[in-house]
């Protein structure tokens, strides 16, 4: 019915384990392609163009949004980041799933380009727990604890936006009911628009 | 993250297998309660109340109406047919999920008594196949099936009305996939109010 690739979207609460689950789900099922970043921020020892970012100037990376060729792109700490549309779209024609794993803003400006890309939302069983998990890290202070908090206030406000929460309490469960509800997702009415025109021009051609 | 059930409303184009699909889905998976119709014709031989239908006087089935007792109902040649709330209701207050199984006019009664509703539409993967499976029924004359045929240009048209779209081409895989589509609708942001607003509310009072 439907051979196009689903575009994925996670996003989540920091401390809520999305690098996990996407790693994982990436590892488990061989249908999905991870999306690479492009960024104009150095290259740090061991990173590799092409694996864990596209590495590009900024003269470029402007360019690039000009033309219309980031899925969404962001500044940060003077640097851009981005998601280049044309691996994504690549990986979709061929008929692979594909996950981008970013924060709403990059999210919502996916969803205006692509408006059948599938926005998931990973967050902890309770507001509890996600902070048991931000401060079992020992990585952060108090003060950057506070300030994941703060930005999850935040996130929280606009979560009605994503279409499915996953609520990431037992891992396994998790990454198994995400791949579920990407693969059903290829089933939605608002994804099958094709599927139905056809259908409905067959039934007026089989009426009579 | 939700403990009420799922109420599931599944149409389909007349020979795309809906009945047997609904069947195999409620003997194959325990946590589905079919719901039964209530109805003001005559029981048929063998016909228990309660079983097959709940079967009441009409003036009665008026008076449900009225009281707004009925999640949907129809007249059909000249007997009143409809899905009484009561059933359904406690179903789903205990945790059970739901499975409502009929036509589009009925469904959209529901969706708009439950917006929680999960609307499901069941068709086979192309109209040539609908109409070889009405064919191969062997049950009805050509001018029924093309009557049929009729019927399903006009769902054609108000399936997009509908959340998901069940291809039913083999029966085991449908039944299965109907399951997770199920399943995995608990996780919607849509059915998730509650949830989403308890992490709102205890991430403020955790915040300082």
């Amino acid at each position: 019915m439907k051979e196009r690739g689903i575009l994925t979207v996670i996003s989540g609460f920091s401390g809520a384990g999305k690098g996990t689950l996407v790693k994982k789900l990436i590892s488990e099922y061989d249908n999905y392609s991870l999306s690479i970043s492009m960024t104009t921020r150095a290259p740090r020892p061991g990173e590799e163009n092409g694996v864990s970012y596209f590495f590009i100037d900024r003269e470029s990376f402007e360019r690039n949004i000009e033309n219309g060729l980031m899925l969404e792109h962001a500044e940060y700490q003077g640097n851009y980041y981005g998601t280049p549309k044309e691996y994504v779209e690549q990986q979709l024609a061929s008929g692979r799933d594909v996950i981008l794993e970013i924060e709403y803003l990059g999210a919502f400006q996916v969803k205006k380009m692509m408006p059948e890309a599938l926005l998931l939302f990973v967050t902890p069983p309770s507001a509890e727990e996600l902070l048991r998990r931000l401060r079992g890290r020992n990585t952060e202070t108090e003060e950057q604890i506070r300030g994941r908090m703060r930005r999850a206030i935040e996130e929280a406000v606009i979560v009605d936006r994503y279409e499915y929460i996953l609520l990431n309490d037992d891992l396994d469960t998790c990454v198994r009911e995400t791949h579920e509800i990407i693969q059903n997702a290829k089933y939605s009415v608002s994804r099958n628009a094709a599927f139905i025109d056809q259908i409905r021009k067959e039934l007026h051609e089989l009426k009579d």
